[in-house]
């Protein structure tokens, strides 16, 4: 009899039925001999739904307040599924993450976990229920009720998973698993049996949205197997777990694209020190994530800085780069929104120098302008035209031969 | 500057709309140098939609999980007031039951408040702040997440007014006051200024639906003055006060109806000590609520018992009649929905035993037959055919001058 923590997404209760449905696996679980402790996400929209109001009663949001309402969300949820559970006769018992004693930081919207007490998760084990925790929610020292903003639920999770030396957490999404590309631009995509932590780390900077980085991060400290699987077929779907435990060494696991940023670029920058950390530390001041950076050959003593950032981010990026531009003597700011981001990532890089030439030989014979270049030990990644993205992703897959119809690869599929 | 707290009821919170106007009033009330404490029910259907949601999921419904899902309807409420008090520059928080220290004891979906520690309230206050307290929930001894109850908001607002010795608890509602007889029926019916606590209890038991019996009983045991009035017009609406504060010592005070009970009629019950005490043992028993009893004459050694109890208890209170009739010797059950109650309550009635007299005179003459009778002091209740309610009222409130035209009266009314 092992521990298991099954999470489950807004999608995969979206309605009661789907609810129900949860409740159904959960009862399977436990007739197969496993404990179960459930964590919950908001019910489809309902985060939506609330963010409308709350724009409708103010343009002012107070983060306190906007987390006193949106975890509303996940108490919904958990308390109808474990009336649906009490249908089924398994007890349940649903807890806020206040009462599962999931702490974090005082920083509203985005706070992050730092104990996760979960005494009231083991008593209620204890008794034999089913505990029923809240995702994305937690309460803070000053004890004021947190959010861990976006997939904190996954964090949640694996969280509660580590605090409670639970044997995996199961990740249940929309989706079937890990893919080595995104199957609506390639349909042989193969859904990965195994991927490591690592270079799940990278697929989650990348630009796939399985799994957000700091639940990945979370399982990789604490030793956390994940596994992401579907809450619609029920089927087995893929393992994120340590390095060694990895079947295979791929070259090359998967290939991601993002399509969320865009491009600043700072020109007629003097070439001297410091200029480029006046920029940068303009940015991170005003809390702009910045992601690529690249830095031109000099010519004639100036030089252009581009540097990629989300395009949620965009005005404020460019606010402060053109306030910055004339301090650092810099001629012009400009912004591309017509940028896309290609990455391959393999734990197998590491050994094998080729990928990259593979790479940019396969993008230049379709034509394809590689316009940054940024790498990883595990992973590089390229930023190109939008317009080129979709090409770029299946011509990649297609040449580290990543399909289920590539022969070298098949045993690898489940 | 007086501590004022404000209630607002799901009608004055029923959309976003609503709630900016909730706001305006509350900055107003600021501005007249007053500190507020709101306390909010939910959104106007939300509680509806939430139970909707419990039944498409399960035919049990555990206690502590149903307390979970309604408890979000005043998160919601609150954390959206506080947003639209900060868009108008007024500082406000939001404090759950069990934030703000509402301790209940641990009986789910209608529990009773023991304190209210208030602490956090307290220091939000000393902050500036508005603090906006969640009604109708509370938190027991065991950290579990309770609920009072139908009308469960107005008592949590009296008792947060108690503990934090506030001049008057304002009750916002959907009508401007309490008044001498339902308007709908009486079109003179005359709002009325001050009513005491004593007479409100009995409004409150016998069919005025304005206030909940349990709210004007805390106002009453911890002298918390209430004021009942509309958050659609914002004009002054009905006190309830200490008796010895009410302006005037009215004959009666206002003729009120209820229509939400049936009449069951135990038969043939022979005549001797100890029979009704097993047919009410065994209803208590059942959680049923008996209203009024009335045992005929007996005649022959046998007699019937009639009794009155809510329609929502029908189908128990029949059923345990109908298991103990034959133990008791009883010849029959029968149930009758067709009745109607009708009381005049007045605190001037003590010393005026004319009160009686007029009241079923004035139904004789218009044909009204009574079939039960119970008094308290400052009460008098009929029970007749629900056919003719309307009717009774309005001719009593005509009989003890209680309309906006009767001279005797004019002075009084505001």
């Amino acid at each position: 009899m092992a521990l298991v923590v099954q999470k489950f997404g807004g999608s995969s209760l979206s309605d009661t039925e789907r609810i129900r449905a949860v409740a159904d696996h959960v009862a399977r679980t436990r007739r197969q001999g496993h404990e179960v402790v459930v964590v919950v996400s908001a019910m489809g929209k309902t985060t939506d739904e609330l963010i409308r109001l709350a724009g409708e009663v103010s343009k002012v949001v107070p983060g306190r307040e906007l987390d006193m309402l949106l975890t509303t969300g996940e108490r919904i949820s958990m308390a109808l599924l474990c009336m649906a559970l009490a249908e089924l006769g398994v007890p349940a018992a649903s807890f806020t993450g206040s009462q599962a004693g999931i702490v974090t930081d005082a920083v509203h919207t985005k706070a992050k976990i730092v104990e996760v007490r979960g005494d009231r998760v083991r008593g209620a084990l204890a008794e034999g229920k089913v505990p029923v925790v809240a995702g994305f929610q937690g309460v803070s020292l000053g004890r004021e009720i947190t959010t861990l903003g976006r997939g904190g639920s996954d964090t949640t999770a694996v969280a509660v998973a580590a605090a409670l030396g639970a044997g995996v957490c199961e990740i249940y999404t929309d989706v079937s698993g890990v893919f080595s590309a995104d199957p609506r631009l390639v349909p042989d995509a193969r859904r990965l049996a195994r991927i490591s932590f690592e270079e799940m780390l990278e697929v989650a900077a990348s630009g796939g949205r399985v799994l957000m980085h700091r639940s990945v991060e979370f399982g990789r400290r604490y030793h956390v197997p994940i596994h992401v699987r579907s809450s619609f077929t029920w089927e087995p779907g893929t393992w994120v777990v340590e390095e060694e435990e990895a079947m295979e060494e791929a070259l090359v696991t998967a290939v991601t694209h993002d399509t969320s940023e865009v491009k600043l670029t700072v020109s007629g920058v003097p070439d001297r020190p410091g200029i480029a950390a006046r920029l940068f530390r303009g940015l991170a001041e005003r809390a702009v994530n910045v992601d690529m950076i690249v830095q031109n050959t000099s010519s004639h003593g100036l030089t252009d800085i581009s540097f990629t950032v989300p395009a949620d981010d965009l005005a404020v990026a460019l606010g402060v780069s053109q306030a910055v531009a004339p301090g650092i003597g810099a001629t012009g700011v400009t912004a591309d929104a017509e940028v896309a981001k290609v990455s391959v990532i393999g734990a197998g890089m590491r050994s094998s120098p080729g990928v990259t030439a593979t790479m940019f030989e396969a993008l230049a014979a379709a034509s394809i302008n590689i316009e940054m270049i940024s790498t990883s030990p595990i992973r590089i990644s390229c930023v190109l035209r939008r317009a080129d993205v979709e090409r770029a992703v299946a011509l990649l897959h297609d040449a580290f031969e990543l399909g289920t119809d590539a022969p070298a690869r098949r045993a690898g599929a489940s």
